[in-house]
């Protein structure tokens, strides 16, 4: 696991995935892939805009129904270091402008492991509020759910 | 002149600086000659943090009296392209983290020109009200300022 730099900011979650580096990439960068994972089921993701480079549009949507989409990531790619790294913001969109709600930072990195790959995913906040308002909606129950869901994507 | 691809968000200044593309970088890279151009005289500016590379932390402080130095830009570097173009902004600090105070993300690029160097400076916001706030501070009269203080750095 990946130490966080500040604790008190971040938070993170790590697993190692049966799989090679390469699949647990592609299933990030595929949006056909991606949208299997990327949400806690049964909720529904859509990828909207995913230009891997950085400043970069990330736009994702999630429904219920499948019928009925609404907003969930609306963001900018700022790291994208192939097989290694993404990093994403949601303090900017497309094109690196600043956005109107500003929550988190989150960097992805994949590195090899004896079993397979070690998947970091680290969410970084402005501020100890920021942070534990994040902890208290779940952070570790979602995203270790969906790093589960991409585990199951890939092995 | 570069066109902004969003008038109704951003604002843009440009000039034709009679000096060669490297000095017009080198004025930007090196805090020391930095220092002399990047505010309005006579306030004095600081260069506290320049790493110029993507996530790089970005920190510069102004005083009046060069005794007591208060905040001024406090962001982080999206993108450094050597003799081309920076890019920061204020959303971000360093390693990407949200800031908590976020204003604007600026592009600078430098392009050949028969004279010299067209230097373009472009000032992104998140909606019309900071755009036209930026404005109603004095955007074109101090960001015009500072770049006639870069030109006489290096014509």
């Amino acid at each position: 696991m990946t130490a966080s730099a500040h604790p008190e900011l971040d938070l993170t979650v790590s697993r190692i995935i049966r799989a090679p580096r390469a699949a647990v990439w592609n299933a990030w960068v595929d949006p056909v892939s991606f949208e299997k994972w990327w949400v806690p089921a049964p909720t529904i993701c859509r990828v909207r805009e995913m230009d891997l480079r950085p400043g970069g549009s990330f736009r994702t949507e999630i429904s219920d129904d499948g019928v009925e989409f609404g907003p969930h990531i609306t963001g900018c790619f700022l790291a994208v270091d192939e097989l290694e790294r993404i990093i994403f913001t949601d303090a900017l969109v497309a094109g690196w402008r600043p956005s109107e709600a500003a929550f988190v930072t989150a960097v992805m990195t994949m590195a090899d492991h004896p079993d397979g790959t070690e998947y970091t995913a680290t969410a970084m906040h402005r501020n100890v509020a920021d942070r534990n308002q994040h902890e208290e909606l779940g952070f570790h129950d979602g995203w270790g759910t969906v790093i589960g869901q991409l585990a199951a994507v890939v092995e």
